[in-house]
């Protein structure tokens, strides 16, 4: 595997990413909910949390019964049991990112996962990297 | 555990959702870089993929000693081993997502975890869902 991938995705109806990416750790999604429109079908999750991230336009989710407002720079996590849906207003799309992971499958992060590497491997001195 | 949080974040310079939003398989960050600015550092990490999105401006990572241009609508998919280090350009700032898994997690997604929940739980007739 190479050491990293990457895709450029903007305004399409639904991209998955975990293919195009060769993501281990999490699928996912971009999302284009048009005008009015929901997805349509309730659905929950065997094992994954769902993390959503609302990117433009105002909408709404369904979760367990409940009204959850969304607006641009909204984030969401959804317990993988629980019943959701969402729909777009009706007088703006809902561009959205979806994220799963396994529930619970994290260890460590940031500091306690990270390394800092010191060393320049580019050789230039590191007080370049302070400033572009 | 709530059957969900929810958090909106826009125009903060760093914002770490894992606490915010109890998250239990990723942690998320939203994170700026200023006009001609860089991340300090060079990191890698011991177990966590990460996942950058990029939300606005451009700029660049430099991903062992590779230079990667980047910009609105980028995602990337980064080894845990690999030596990361990224920069906003010269006439951006750089405003992006960084997701961090345990790398080799996931175990089945979309179709193969999903539960498509037919049942209209709120007790409107199904149809209803195709349309806001």
């Amino acid at each position: 595997m190479k050491s990293y991938n990457k895709v450029n995705v903007i305004g399409t109806m639904r991209t998955e990413l975990h293919d195009k990416l060769e993501l281990t750790g999490a699928e996912i999604s971009v999302n284009k909910l048009p005008v009015g429109e929901g997805v349509p079908f309730v659905h929950a999750h065997k094992q994954n949390e769902e993390i959503y991230f609302i990117l433009e336009g105002t909408g709404r989710a369904e979760i367990d019964g409940e009204n959850v407002g969304l607006q641009e720079g909204d984030w969401i996590r959804i317990s993988p049991a629980a019943k959701r849906q969402f729909f777009a207003s009706a007088d703006t799309a809902l561009v959205y990112v979806c994220i799963q992971v396994k529930a619970n499958s994290l260890e460590n992060y940031t500091a306690a996962d990270a390394e800092a590497v010191i060393t320049d491997f580019s050789g230039r001195p590191p007080e370049v990297y302070k400033l572009n």
